[in-house]
């Protein structure tokens, strides 16, 4: 039974995975730099192995006959085929030696990164980017030949099944022509707002146990998954382990805050995928949008919501106690869903809100693209940079490229093709989110009251239960009742920051 | 070049084993317990294919065409070649399955035993216990006649490459024979002395922060490791980045200070191997009685010293100032050292004194060697180990289970042959120790001045440097000027116990 075969193959790969995810969780949020070289070498291996494995001879014969029995095969198994055929297709598009080495250029990329961003130290990040860059485009190339298209739509492929450039192109132009204005309107109207920033210090082991006690609010399961510190925040792990991350600034409580919903929103994907499937690719999640749309429901349509903070400023003030007592006024439900609100252009993407968020991705998918395209090289990126900040958010970045082009770890870690997906997500959750609407009656009184039950069991029926069993377009199409489109997330940025006062 | 060939594979699987190493720490001092089952798959398909590697068939022919070239070689490369073919023969004496079914059964069976032995619950234990020697008896067995030996000491020889039953018998019967009356003698002296237990509470982060201080003090480099917590305190990791955990009691900071300590030991001889052959056989840690002589040694001959609290007392009433202001007379040095030489007959060896250590071991190599035989069935562990504490130390475990045949981790993990380097590496630790001190003039001034650069050269040569270059019998004589016997560990009790009035 050959189906049966690739089921106990991919069994057996899941597992390494597993180990893989481990190995790399220890590596972002425990390891001492010293250890660094080493582990990068491990990594290496152990992806260059299960890459060896993942494209193993005999595979071929075994699709053949399981795709001859396929009529055997029920709902699930069929979605399951068809999703390690996939993962194979892609496997076998590229040498073991590539994979390898891009492993062991891009570990060593990202643990370089970490001090010469901090040291602002283009120089001496170029080479890495460099290196990180032409093996990508290598792997791109073979992958784009072996499944006919463009080297950078191969790429964005394996973060996003289906997912074209050309297809999203109208939902960014459509932002392109929309938000520039929309962000001129709100910014101005907020002026009149007052704000009243919380003064701290807030202390990291405050920060960390009210992060802790709202994740368990909203569903994350301290049984299968734990919360540490790393540069840059992530969830990893796996389904039955999710490590997700966060790091703290004792000046200001809402950046770690959002960030810890945010990657609990990841982690609830994955804690609730569909536990007999979770080690086959089937019980994956869909991809990176939808899984980009389930921490931008949580973090941006639920817990940034005038409603949440009516359930969450009493735990604020209890966690703050000092600064609440020094300034009761920060610590309103008006003014924390004010700061919470907050439309600034800024430099740095991932402290971004979510109207100029947008524009941050925009910039990174035309910069990547070109430089996958080959018709940007590493070294001009930053005079790219600086142009397309200024052109979309108004800035300069200058020689500031901590915080302009290397202020983010998706490019030293080799993700190309990661970044549409961020705003495919924002679509996809303001979707979601106005269907969850339609079919909770008070969803909002459940949210200031702290329970999730109903908006856990939307979720769980139309997307998380659902696994890779769908493809995007069918998951969005049978969770919202129609295609991805951005009149939802136009809806909710005009109702959030141009409705009322400032809800 | 054959030879090149096969250091090439053994790069390969230690950076295998390297994330094998990581992974296997975050099972023991990160996982939640959620994440337990899948962790017990993971870690035996990584072992399983682990092993696989190892064994791969073109091997055979490698060897036979790298030996025939060994006149080539210099000596540590033909030294590397010599461990190579050690680890595979013992390697294709097993199955792979029979060594996935191992790796899962014992990562269920410590996993199980972490709750069951906090609920002494002896009956649920049992299963695993049995499945586990069973699974082992097959592998000694299995091992046993592929290297021609016992299969006790086939399993022995994985700890300690060499190491014999009937070789140590001798010094093993001497401590017998020495020990009883030797502890009486101590036991009853020492009830004359007048000793302050200092009254706590400890806060666990002084405790930390304390242990990190002298970490450091000693030798740690935190470049290459960290300290953690788990249930059940131990060095792993690899060499480029050590891993050793701990576990805090708030009633009292020695336990968890001097487990520290004898961490250390083991962590500074594996940040100590030669660096150019860490990934291969070669520059691996000679065995573990080697291993376990370099945590004794730093634990029991140099910090439960009277020298070494000369340098630590100021240390533990910085930390702990409370206390100390309370009862300053706790923390003398004379008291200190009073409670770092305490001997008392009692049922846990991992709190056991130096003194009754070796009963501890000499019961469990007793009663693992005829598990192993098959002279002695699982479910009459309690009834043997009740008789034999009554016997070595004159206590009766009873059904406090708890307390005794279930509270160590090697037998729930599987490591069966491990205990006796426990006191071989007792043996060796004094032997070394007495060594140094007639090589090193005024030694103990350097260790009352928190000075160990001229003990850490003294070791770096003899025996860190040397990796698995030597036999232990070779490494023994080249560091000490004779082979293993017991009378320095001997005179180092009589010395310290019967000596001054408490040094």
């Amino acid at each position: 039974m050959s189906y049966a075969a690739l089921e106990a193959h991919h069994k057996r790969l899941a597992n390494l995975r597993h180990t893989e995810a481990i190995v790399s969780w220890d590596e972002a949020a425990v390891m001492p730099a010293g250890g660094g070289e080493a582990r990068a070498d491990a990594l290496a291996t152990l992806r260059g192995l299960i890459h060896e494995l993942a494209t193993e001879a005999r595979l071929a014969d075994w699709f053949a006959a399981a795709e001859a029995q396929a009529g055997t095969l029920d709902a699930w198994q069929a979605a399951n085929l068809r999703e390690m055929r996939r993962e194979w297709t892609r496997a076998t598009a590229l040498p073991h030696e590539l994979v390898e080495a891009q492993s062991r250029a891009e570990t060593r990329s990202e643990q370089a990164w970490r001090t010469l961003r901090a040291e602002n130290d283009w120089q001496g990040y170029l080479p890495h980017l460099r290196e990180v860059v032409a093996l990508k485009r290598q792997a791109a190339q073979a992958l784009g030949a072996k499944l006919g298209l463009e080297p950078y739509d191969a790429l964005l492929d394996g973060y996003e099944p289906g997912a074209r450039s050309r297809d999203f192109a109208p939902l960014f132009a459509r932002l392109r022509a929309f938000l520039p204005s929309f962000i001129e309107r709100v910014v101005e109207r907020q002026q009149r707002d007052v704000v009243i920033a919380p003064r701290g210090p807030f202390p990291v082991e405050a920060q960390r146990a009210l992060g802790l006690r709202l994740m368990k609010q909203v569903g994350f399961d301290f049984e299968r998954g734990r919360l540490d510190t790393s540069h840059h925040p992530f969830c990893g792990g796996v389904p039955q382990d999710v490590r997700i991350t966060t790091r703290y600034d004792a000046a200001d409580f809402q950046k770690s805050l959002m960030g810890v919903l945010h990657e609990t929103g990841h982690a609830k994907y994955e804690q609730n995928l569909p536990r007999s499937w979770l080690q086959q690719p089937v019980g994956a999640a869909r991809g990176m949008s939808i899984h980009e749309s389930q921490s931008l429901f949580l973090e941006m349509q639920v817990c940034r919501s005038h409603a949440f903070l009516v359930f969450a400023a009493p735990h604020l003030r209890e966690a703050f106690a000092d600064a609440a007592r020094a300034e009761p006024a920060a610590f309103s439900v008006d003014n924390l869903a004010r700061l919470a609100t907050r439309v600034r252009r800024s430099y740095i993407r991932v402290d971004a809100d979510e109207a100029t968020y947008p524009c941050h991705v925009v910039l990174r998918f035309e910069l990547e693209k070109a430089l996958i395209d080959g018709s940007l090289r590493a070294e001009d990126v930053p005079d790219a940079w600086d142009a397309a900040m200024r052109e979309l958010l108004g800035l300069s970045t200058g020689s500031n490229h901590r915080d302009g082009c290397m202020q983010d770890v998706p490019w030293p870690a080799g993700l190309f093709g990661y970044f549409p997906t961020y705003t495919l997500g924002a679509l996809t959750a303001a979707q979601l989110f106005r269907a969850a609407r339609d079919t909770i009656s008070d969803l909002e009184a459940h949210i200031a009251s702290g329970d999730f039950s109903a908006l856990d069991a939307f979720m769980r029926e139309r997307v998380w239960s659902q696994g890779s069993r769908l493809s995007t377009g069918e998951l969005i199409r049978g969770a919202t009742g129609k295609p991805l489109d951005t009149a939802a997330f136009e809806a909710h940025l005009a109702e959030r920051y141009l409705g009322g006062a400032s809800a």
